[in-house]
């Protein structure tokens, strides 16, 4: 509803005309806490009244559980590489029908452009998508990013509809130290909602934080940091996605402690398209509360009103008169699996693709690497070289020194294990290249590309030979973005992601059946189960993640926050 | 704290530099529900920490225990007849330091110079008021008020600092009708905060009412009325001022049915300073919730944070970093009497009379009556004639049909303790009057006056003889408005209120001791302990409360709402 459906919803709360009514349903009451059989009758997308209702459209729940859509308080749809369209048809089966969503990714690539091509991506969608503007772009100066968005940048879509306020303040340091934009970001963001991001952060430092507006984190791994951040007013968002560190500890102490809930909510930041069909999506987080011992009514209360407060939306997260008819129908309260999905009082056909709105143009071709030679691969060694280890099934790398092989010219080769790592700047042609040493890929034959890299999505190739990793940057080039997997100048599997280079416009099925074929090909290179190769590739060149990064510009140590060489 | 704060005030939190200590608290932290000792940081008017720390200003507070400031979620300061200075002075050592004013009165009376005049008035006190714009401006179409304000008029003042949204909707009919102006109001507002006035509203008039967007009500009077409003999504407020109607009775039923009480608060509405003194402000909802078993922790939720989430502030109602540094500290958690009340980080000294900003101009000299005589008191009677009897200790009245003395010309007399009641239009000199016939003041040998008759503020008096009513009224109109009580053409009793008729520019004590001396005069005059004559007298021309009122258009049948007869 908006405002000016106000004239046709009064008169049809007020004489009692629904235009579907949802007969003999077990009506969750986020309010009251109470479960009553009842019907919900809805006007159009609104809820108008829950009592006793009929209509010609009735919707019989035979006896299920009605509770309000489920809301994702935090979650970037870049990550899962398809239109928003798309990433609806995944999740709202789900029962999640509102999101809070960061474009901060688009926005590395193709900054005020890339916002406008995601709202424009998302108007009109069955899902509700509500937008925080990312505040990190780029997310550090210790890499070429697309864009640059300053708080002038930021604030001239204060009054896009569906943006609520500021994205992840990732950049904690800049917060705590007072740097100049971001406090202008921080001002000028000060009456509105505004995310946090602090893994860790605690103490005075927090405090600060604090007092600077973030009034959300989902960064919490642990029980004790969490109940610090709720008591220094932060709303807590549980994250469960790709990320799930802590959860179960978490979940755990609430529980022990009896901590009130109202202030926590739930988010999954990132989830492979994969794991939410097989686990589920929000309902997967509020299933694994109440497996720990939440109760069903506040765990469903922590992923609907909680969220919905958290965030200042006043007519979403309920079942009552002026609320969204957003709605989920389940029959078993403990393991909240939707039977049937109402999003704006229309029950949602997980058999038909949702309809995408176009994708705008400037968003298309997002790849302008200047030409790579096996000159720019070359990498000078020293007698200890610091090299890039992987940790198994982790994110984080370890930063070790070796005396690694070269050739004549006291080159690296790549060989004994050790991959070659390159980054290419991409967004503006600058020849900016870094090059790297990894162990723990074991990339053998070939190499793996990609124009995702968080947070600069610059491209990222690993490989044990020049030849293939200039070919998968051709590739990548020639696909508009994308992953690739070459060998022996050979594509081996290939998505092409052509918006911005981080997303596909291609049918769901069609983008997991190639990053199928992708994980495929990367394990017949040799890669193995202790990564997906895929996804870490995509997180070597992000310089806030210790305790090594490769840059466009170099090997980042993060523990110092400094190159420990530049190319 | 503002935005131009933060640069002062995130260092402060980050290295622990703050300007006043609070030292050896129990501390209470509304998010956790926990009791911790520790000392409070703070830096100007803005708290930056919880935890050890020392500076060279320090409070020791020796153990006792540390809330936020309480918040009083709707009240009239007009109806206090002082300013917001005084009233701050009034309320502020009981622990009340923000309050969500309406200010409905000096609109009715002077439309958006009246708001304005209470904007400046409310500027830089130690009190912190924030604003919901009035709804129903005039009231009703029965009676003819001062100014009139419409969705244009109202619009206008949406960026004013601290105007949160709209006043309560007293005007329900208009709401569930759709009428257009009412409706143009409600889409003005569609995203702020809407204050809901509806008592008794039920059923599919309710559940339209919330669709229109209200999402507060002050009203309910019993535990099945709240808990209908609760499940459709309004915040409830608790009000107990002047009015308390079933207060105890909802208390009840929250604890036995343990509903959750986040979404419930507390409000005043209207309460007289004298009573405010002796019995306590929110404190004493807070101690009478606790009284009847709603736990203290709870208790102090409802007046503190549960009321700044119902508004959408976001700075206030909790003592964490980025809050605001209004604080009480008291001794006992079962009854709430604050020994020290800190507002913007300062303690506040109830000693000294808090300086007002000055009145401006617009709303001075407001009573504006044409010349009254004695025929304008006239009234023709029939053989059973239409009158109001007041009802022992309450505002509502009943519709009774007698037959009434007369003289030779056939017109009404007061005696046979009846008195003659007369509205005196005083905004724009129109000459209207209304009379009518009262029984139950007993008023003998004099009238008693005054220019504060809910809610268009006319002048109303009460009297046995003319001479002595129109002689009221000169005194009003010489006084520039106020209260007074008079007996044979002699002035007894004088309450001046040269701001809008409605508020003294005087000091509290003064004002007290008029209004005592003034009640003095009342019952001198033969008036009862069944009401205060002065309180029941200014509603009398309310034509919302059953069953009979008198406007300056004529005597009026609330339950038909049409006009008995216009004089």
């Amino acid at each position: 509803m908006s405002a000016r459906d106000l004239s046709t919803l009064i008169p049809a709360a007020r004489d009692g005309k629904p235009t579907l009514v949802i007969k003999n349903a077990r009506v969750i009451n986020v309010f009251t806490n109470e479960i009553t059989e009842a019907s919900v009758a809805i006007a159009g997308d609104t809820i108008i009244g829950v009592g006793n209702y009929s209509c010609e459209n009735e919707f019989n729940a035979h006896g299920a559980y009605l509770a309000p859509g489920l809301i994702d308080g935090h979650v970037h749809i870049e990550s899962s590489m398809v239109t928003p369209a798309s990433f609806a048809q995944v999740i709202l089966p789900k029962g999640t029908t509102t999101i809070i969503a960061d474009p901060h990714e688009i926005a590395n690539v193709s900054g005020a452009d890339g916002l406008k091509a995601m709202f424009a991506l998302s108007r009109g969608l069955p899902l509700d998508i509500r937008f925080m503007l990312p505040s990190c772009v780029p997310s550090t100066p210790f890499e070429h990013s697309g864009a640059t968005l300053n708080a002038a940048d930021l604030g001239a879509f204060l009054d896009e509809p569906n943006v609520l306020g500021l994205g992840e303040v990732m950049d904690y340091v800049s917060v705590v130290s007072c740097a100049p934009d971001m406090l202008e970001k921080l001002k000028r963001f000060y009456d509105r909602p505004i995310d946090g991001h602090a893994p860790m952060l605690t103490g005075k430092a927090l405090n600060a934080y604090c007092v600077a507006g973030p009034r959300t984190d989902h960064e919490c791994s642990n029980f004790r940091e969490l109940k610090e951040k709720l008591r220094n007013g932060m709303y807590i968002l549980i994250r469960m996605g790709s990320a799930a560190n802590g959860v179960l500890e978490m979940l755990d102490g609430i529980v022990s402690e009896g901590l009130p809930t109202d202030r926590i909510c739930f988010c999954t930041d990132d989830k492979h398209l994969e794991n939410i069909r097989s686990e589920g999506h929000i309902n997967h987080i509020v299933n694994t509360a109440i497996s720990r011992g939440i109760r069903p009514l506040d765990a469903l209360r922590m992923a609907t009103l909680n969220t919905a407060n958290a965030f200042g939306l006043s007519r979403i997260g309920a079942i009552a008169p002026g609320y969204r008819a957003n709605l989920i129908l389940f029959n078993n309260l403990h393991t909240i699996e939707p039977k049937t999905v109402f999003t704006n009082g229309v029950p949602f056909d997980a058999t038909a693709p949702v309809p995408s709105p176009a994708v705008s143009d400037c968003v298309k071709n997002s790849v302008h690497a200047a030409p790579v030679t096996a000159d720019d691969l070359k990498l000078p060694v020293q007698d200890f070289m610091p090299i890039i280890e992987t940790v198994p099934h982790q994110l984080v790398t370890r930063l070790v020194y070796r005396v690694v092989p070269h050739d004549a010219s006291g080159c690296f080769v790549a060989s004994e294990g050790l991959n070659k790592l390159a980054v290419i700047e991409r967004h503006h042609a600058t020849g900016h290249v870094g090059v790297g040493i990894v162990d723990g890929m074991h990339v053998q034959g070939g190499a793996i590309g990609a124009t995702v890299a968080h947070d600069s999505h610059n491209i990222v190739i690993v490989g044990d030979n020049d030849a293939d990793m200039l070919f998968a940057v051709e590739t990548l080039r020639r696909a508009g973005g994308g992953f690739t997997v070459v060998s022996n100048g050979e594509v081996k599997a290939l998505l092409e992601l052509p918006i911005a280079g981080l997303m596909s416009d291609a049918p769901v099925e069609t983008v997991l059946e190639k990053q199928r074929a992708l994980l495929d090909a990367a394990r017949a290179l040799g890669t193995d189960d202790a990564c997906d190769p895929l996804v870490l590739l995509s997180f070597l060149a992000l310089p806030v993640i210790p305790e090594a990064r490769l840059t466009d510009c170099g090997l980042f140590d993060v523990s110092t926050m400094s190159f420990l060489y530049r190319t």
